[in-house]
């Protein structure tokens, strides 16, 4: 079966880079046989704040209103406004979901942190239950391709804005894996605005050629649930910090143990102190 | 002289935890004497969308749109709009600005995200030379305060969501300290929201204390600018590796030199690797 393909984009201009990079996605993966949908939020005047006006009908609290109680309220009872249960469906239906975006401020720009704030609700996106390698959207893959305004030394572990395998976890494990995404490689096209014409068509052909083979890329490693004590406030088990106390490296770079962090656990494939690619338990 | 201070509070509901919070940080600052200024973002119905609305009169490219590049221009000529002007008027007014809000999705809502891409515009925040520890603000202080919805051994090293560190390092370096803000420990308020009358009370008094001294607090440790090669991709200079070689820690959690992070970098003052408290270079 054909892969659905969403594509989360969030430039306000049509002559820009990151334009021609969701331009390229829609071309080379329609050309794969993909049905590619767009969510093209600033044309969209994607409302970026989480409001109750998200909720139709009575708010359950109004004196003391609480967003991701009303929102998991509303959405079981279909009472979501249109464009988050439009949003909503998009997600339902995709098998992949890029987010196209020029990196703000070390994270996405406040449209995109919208998007992610008003159509990822409790209920739809997560549950207490199901989170992380147990989420709702286990079986979707998720990525992020995204501009930077510096370039890529200033991102390495030695360089002034620090390692971005750092910047990308709360990000990637935070709200991608944490909704059960599995997480590809991201895409980042360093400083375009400053490279050479040649340098941007060579990075955009890089993308062209990556996308080919997108679908059967192998994710990022994140650290299994069951790894997990639920009864323990969700630390690690015993049985897993002991196993690992000899190891060079920590699990991932969020999950370190006080260990150096394992390179690139959040740019490359297969990079965990943890398991194997199959995401078995310890 | 008295202190002034700005509160950039963002959470929809008068009833809340972090309404609470903010209330007694302006009680108790003003007790001191402080003058303090509160934005209340949803209050505002602050436009969280970094959009060409925010120039008023000529755009200098309307074909490619560059938002940095466009307020940069309106900035210098005086023509931003009404609601980012008055932002920025309370910013270079404050000593000390607090952003308290609900982390949501391991960062800001939207609506936060939306006042940093917008009020902290190229030239007013920051250029290529005046950044980090020479930065534009580095007269001027900031702090995160905020609620989460997790227990506080979920964010531990071993936790399931990773260190809050890491978590926090974007937010804290990569836009506080890249403005040049002298960064205060964060203050957080673990999963208020489950907690009993009795421990939300405690918490909201043990913020209070705090904020007895909070002016006088010695600021979270950053790697200064000098210890970075701004001939080599601003990448710590061969001296500044060569000195660390043998240390256990890494200077920061971004800049970590493939070592362990140095522990609660991002949430204690005084715990860097690299140089004194007086920010001296290596």
């Amino acid at each position: 079966m054909a892969s659905r393909v969403l594509i989360v984009y969030a430039h306000q201009s049509s002559g820009s880079f990151s334009a021609a990079a969701k331009d390229a996605a829609v071309e080379v993966l329609k050309s794969q046989g993909c049905t590619v949908e767009v969510s093209d939020l600033y044309d969209m005047k994607f409302k970026a704040t989480a409001t109750a006006e998200d909720i139709t009908g009575e708010l359950k609290n109004p004196e003391h209103f609480r967003y991701a109680e009303e929102t998991k309220l509303a959405w079981e009872e279909g009472r979501l406004c249109a464009d988050l249960t439009e949003e909503q469906r998009k997600v339902k239906e995709a098998d992949l979901i890029i987010f196209q975006f020029p990196m703000y401020w070390f994270s996405v720009p406040a449209i995109l942190k919208g998007w992610f704030d008003r159509v990822l609700t409790l209920g739809f996106a997560y549950t207490q239950e199901k989170r992380y390698s147990q989420g709702i959207f286990e079986n979707k893959k998720a990525m992020l391709s995204f501009t930077t305004g510096s370039q890529e030394t200033m991102f390495s572990p030695n360089g002034i804005n620090g390692d971005m395998n750092v910047t990308l976890w709360p990000l990637q494990n935070g709200i991608l894996h944490y909704c059960g995404f599995q997480v590809l490689a991201p895409q980042i096209f360093w400083a375009p605005a400053e490279a050479p014409p040649e340098s941007r068509s060579s990075m955009l052909e890089a993308w062209r050629v990556r996308m080919q083979g997108l679908l059967k890329e192998e994710p990022l490693s994140f650290t299994p649930m069951c790894c997990f004590d639920s009864e323990k406030g969700f630390q690690l088990k015993p049985e897993a910090v002991q196993k690992h106390a000899n190891r060079d490296f920590g699990l991932t770079v969020g999950i370190h143990l006080g260990k150096p962090l394992p390179p690139n656990n959040q740019m490359k494939a297969g990079v965990n102190g943890c398991h194997g690619s199959n995401g078995s338990c310890i």
